[in-house]
């Protein structure tokens, strides 16, 4: 009999089972450390798989920041010597609980968990595994060896990007509905939603990792008629991934095993499927998927479809599974026959037809016999118990029966438990196998997902351009693109070697900063292997992207618009590269009309001569046109709209050149303004822009 | 004994306990309905209190969004003919459940709820009652009479204003924490909290109304120490309120009783106390309240101090309270006893000194005998069950008084019950009774809780003025001075009755937004009878108050920005009066330049020439300050700051005329942007404002 100890704090990073956990989210357990050298590291563990990891983050504590931003980590473990604003912004921004052990050595008994890692990588693990060994008191040995990551391996998105781009949850409601996530993700399991979160948190670097996961999309669109069939095989697949963690930790109940012989099952449904595949990477799968035959039938022939979750009431394991139980429940059911017999001999030797046995918790078996007939009972019937309508009576034979009934089911609960634990025992020696099945088919999820919303969606495969080239014709912001009424209006996106910024005017409200968003949304989806809303794309790969689009006023943390504005954008202009790409939308609206302008011409100049970067730049000031004369790389384009009856048409077509005009009045007419403020200043923008166009102009070189 | 009809729809707006229910907000159900002029009207219920009440609303369905804007209402019924972008708007701007009832009539057995009520209003609350009806299926005596409330006599707040001042919610994070509410709640009771919630959602226009109200936050001040020990009484008054509301429900359980006795124990000492204080007000009440003492006694006599919450489990009723339950209860203690005694005799008789008499539910009373000492046994005993180490038996005497102790249990639960259910009937008969003490004792808990704020947070109390005059010195806003680390500035808002328009300049961070919502909430408390932080105040009653402050982008329902600023700022002037607040922060930001600084000026003409309420504008175009040579009413303010070696620092000092300078471009330096971009950036800065200066002055005339 396995023996626990009691104590145990269930904290919200080591949560394992019950409500708290959402099924399609990790819930990790995050540890930071500083090295020696000053910089960050951090640690993840998922106690519900078993998972660990670890990576280096960089001197930057805004870099930790984003790291852990938008992912499913609920719990992070820090030192308490970690200065006292640092966890407050770990609480804030990431919405965690922030926890602190000071222990990180690693004993030579637990050291097979850190085989791969660097020596100074092991500290930032170590915090996080005494913190659960603190609070877990039991083994620990169904976690992984820790995999490290190289984030230099994965495209950068720094918080402010995550936020703005809606990745994984909106910016108002923090839900996934609306999100990127939501619209890519058609995962049969629950593991491949998790996955598929993973992927989004870090897009691809290596181009031809990134066509790998391509040609099995491409695959399974070739033939869509076995990947719905794949599909529909899919829904019978349980989470095996936390699943094989439970399996591991060694609480895997019934219900579980059940669960896990049923996807088990479906194993060989899905190989025979899958090897109808061609593409060489379909069949790689083919060939490493293992169905585990003698699982299944070890679950098969033990375990009782109808189990309860309760292991220590019975009802557990089949019949003819074991010769001494079986004999146990024939003790029973002869016993119950026995007392069925009973009532009808003692119906026909008393004469009283209504005569009953029944059972209760408190009298056990006993004989009930009606008011009326209480003349015909016989002597030998002991009084037990006096009701308004009838009495209760016992025998001896009947009490001694009863005893037997009720000991033959105790020794069935008791065996049953036993033989349990044993065949619990026997599925714990396949977890690592269990841990790769769940891995091959979780990414196979992913990728017939992919396929299915190419097809459904109508995205095409991207190609990948080492000149710094984006060619995208007639792309589609894919989140605005589902939840729009009317159709989207595709739109272009084209950038020469010789173009790094496009600066972007046009009226408000026209889709600047849908078309802006597009192609940072488009480059991440082909960077995961995704397919992408438009005709063609080429595109380069991006190191890094950086966003700077509208934000909130923080009034009670005491920073203004403008400074979070100036912060993103300082963020962005220390840390792009002439492989990455910014959007910067509206630079200097938060401030006052001079001082805003010059700033956005001052950071337009910069990243022109100094970073190179693929740049959308939108602004309200049409002043900053002018700088197409001055700047090479720089394209002026613009948002169309049209005047119809004296009101304005929204094209959301983007067209070469400067917008002509500006529609904040039009804007303050639709929203139905009194004519008189509207005439008035319609008036005072005349005099402006008369007097102005040409003093402005001259001040631009 | 009641019956209860089985089928019951439990819906997000009729949920009666639980914990979905927050004991600090009223859970409301509502209901919209078109009257025959085509004008709106709604209906509340809250299922918990009883309490229902019934508002004509206006023709503009944007006025029935901003009346249950913020409300605590879950669900809202309507007919199924509502239009289906209405439906949305319900869900989407209230996140509320939208059901659907049509029915609307009401029966001359239900009419003494609508007694009060102008005809055409009864079909509202008709929707609403039937809808409860249908979905409770049992009946609703418990329902008190329709409450008409007249929306003409408390201020008007649209749901813009609710949302951007943050009264009893923040913005971004929905929560209480942040709020004004959050700030000025000092009650005791959860009934005290959920007035203060409808105070604040209400404020008065009635002088008197709210000066009846200031007078008792200024006893209790006056008599601070006696206010303290009521506060402490009030820490033992359970929730009243919602407790009447379950008495008159029928579902009151015996853990309630308990509540409402200790909390009528302590209206004695409450009354005590409050007849302490000189304050007429005061003395009204100490006259009104009626401690109900009867109720006190029958309750004290009948319910279990400790008695169990299921009503059906005995242990509920006093000893002494019934002769016939002593009686049962006394075979009971003497079955038990009698059991111990034939123990120590059948320990003696058959010498076996580890013998032992236990009692499980499987085979009631038995003699255990260890054994080793089973030799000693006597025939008398009837064996009953073999365990490893002993055995069990049993004899006739027992078994007869084991029948007997389980049988007078059974007829003690069933009398318990019984007088349960007769002390409920007689609680019932004082529900109205309880209904007044809940309110009494309500408005006490958040008149004491406004002297107790007062006193913490230093505010002073607020005159009135009938001549538009608003004269606040050194008044600081109530939510930011609490959450600052530093000490917060004060600032006055001087305002004669030639001055409407503040047009307030000065850099980002400074403050003015800050400045903007303290007139704001300072005049909302003042008109729901809270004093203020300030050192004096004088202020108008304003009748509504408008907000046009900061927005974050919505971009999927594409609304940008500005459209929404459009749209607030359209609200505001086509609704406020010269008896209205207008708070209009960096209207015209939104779009371009020039069309934005002649929008902002076309509507600071605007409010000047046609509706001359006291507005606060703060702008960034500087280029605005030139108006106050135009306008006589309008008055330049503007926010210091001052530079420190190159830096800004922010003073949080108004001051008045135009701010001189603008302090974008440190903003950007304090975030530290490259020193190259500050140096362009400030170098265009000069030449935009050397060229520029005077002719932009001269075009604003």
């Amino acid at each position: 009999v396995v023996k626990r100890e009691v104590v145990q704090l269930i904290t919200p990073g080591t949560v394992m089972e019950g409500s708290m956990l959402d099924e399609k989210e990790n819930n990790f357990l995050a540890s930071i450390s500083q090295l020696n050298d000053a910089s960050y590291a951090v640690s993840y563990a998922d106690l519900t798989t078993g998972e660990t990891s670890a990576a280096y983050v960089g001197r930057d504590f805004h870099s930790v920041i984003s790291e852990l931003y938008h992912r499913p980590v609920k719990e992070i473990v820090v030192c308490e010597e970690l200065a006292k604003e640092k966890q407050t912004e770990i609480e804030e921004r990431l919405n965690c609980t922030v926890s602190f052990e000071g222990e990180t050595g690693i004993s030579r008994e637990e050291s097979y968990l850190i085989k791969d890692m660097p020596q100074d990588l092991v500290f930032v693990f170590g915090r996080l595994f005494h913190y659960i060994k603190r609070t877990q008191k039991r083994a620990m040995d169904h976690l992984q060896p820790v995999q490290v990551i190289e984030l230099n391996e994965y495209m950068k998105l720094d918080m402010f990007s995550k936020k703005n781009l809606e990745l994984t949850e909106t910016l108002m409601k923090k839900g996934k509905k609306g999100s990127l996530l939501s619209v890519i993700d058609a995962t049969v399991t629950a593991m491949g939603a998790r996955l598929l979160k993973k992927w989004i948190d870090r897009p691809l670097l290596q181009e031809d990792a990134i066509l790998n996961r391509q040609s099995i999309v491409q695959g399974f669109l070739n033939n869509f008629l076995y990947r719905d069939e794949f599909r529909d095989d899919l829904t019978s697949v349980y989470d095996l991934e936390r699943l094989a963690g439970r399996v591991a930790f060694g609480n895997i109940n019934a219900k579980d095993m059940i669960q896990l012989k049923a996807s088990l099952q479906k194993i060989p449904s899905i190989l025979s499927l899958l090897s109808h595949f061609e593409e060489p990477v379909i069949q790689t799968f083919v060939q490493r998927i293992d169905p585990l035959e003698e699982l299944e039938q070890l679950l098969d022939a033990g375990i009782h479809e109808d189990a309860r979750v309760s292991i220590k009431e019975g009802n557990i394991i089949k019949d003819g599974y074991s010769d001494v139980l079986d004999e146990y429940r024939n003790a029973q059911t002869n016993g119950k026959k026995w007392i069925a017999e009973l009532e009808q001999k003692e119906k026909e030797s008393t004469g009283i037809k209504s005569l009953k046995i029944k059972y209760n918790k408190v009298f056990g078996y006993f004989i009930e016999v009606t008011r009326a007939n209480l003349t015909h009972v016989p002597e030998r019937y002991e009084r037990k118990q006096t009701l308004t309508n009838a009495e209760r009576f016992i025998t001896p034979e009947l009490k001694e029966k009863e005893t037997t009934i009720l000991e033959a089911e105790e020794k069935s609960i008791d065996l049953e438990y036993e033989l349990f634990l044993e065949i619990r025992e026997q599925v714990k020696s396949y977890v690592n196998k269990l841990q790769q099945l769940a891995k091959d088919i979780s990414e196979l999820d992913v990728l017939q997902g992919f396929s299915f919303i190419a097809e459904k969606n109508g995205y095409e495969q991207p190609g990948f351009s080492t000149e710094r080239i984006v060619r995208l014709k007639s792309g589609r912001h894919p989140v605005v693109e589902q939840v729009m009424q009317d159709e989207f209006v595709p739109n272009d996106i084209i950038m020469d070697q010789n173009t790094n910024i496009f600066l972007i005017t046009g009226p408000n409200m026209s889709g600047k900063s849908t078309y802006m968003r597009q192609l940072a949304l488009t480059s991440i989806m082909a960077q995961i292997g995704c397919f992408v809303p438009c005709d063609e794309a080429t595109l380069p790969i991006f190191d890094q992207i950086f966003t700077r689009i509208g934000a909130a006023d923080d009034l009670i943390s005491g920073q203004s618009t403008f400074m979070v504005e100036m912060l993103e954008a300082n963020h962005a202009i220390q840390h792009a590269t002439n492989r990455s790409l910014i959007l910067f939308d509206e630079i200097g609206r938060g401030t006052s009309t001079y001082d805003g302008m010059a700033l956005a011409q001052s950071i337009v100049e910069y990243i022109h001569a100094n970073i190179k970067a693929k740049t959308l730049f939108s602004t309200h000031y049409h002043e900053l046109t002018a700088l197409e004369r001055e700047l090479p790389t720089l394209k002026n384009v613009h948002v169309r709209a049209e005047e119809v009856d004296g009101k304005v048409v929204f094209l959301h077509q983007v067209k070469e050149g400067a917008a002509d005009k500006s529609y904040g009045i039009h804007v303050a007419e639709l929203a139905e303004l009194p004519q008189g403020v509207i005439k008035r200043a319609q008036l005072l923008l005349d005099e402006f822009e008369n007097n102005d166009a040409e003093d402005l102009s001259g001040q631009l070189s």
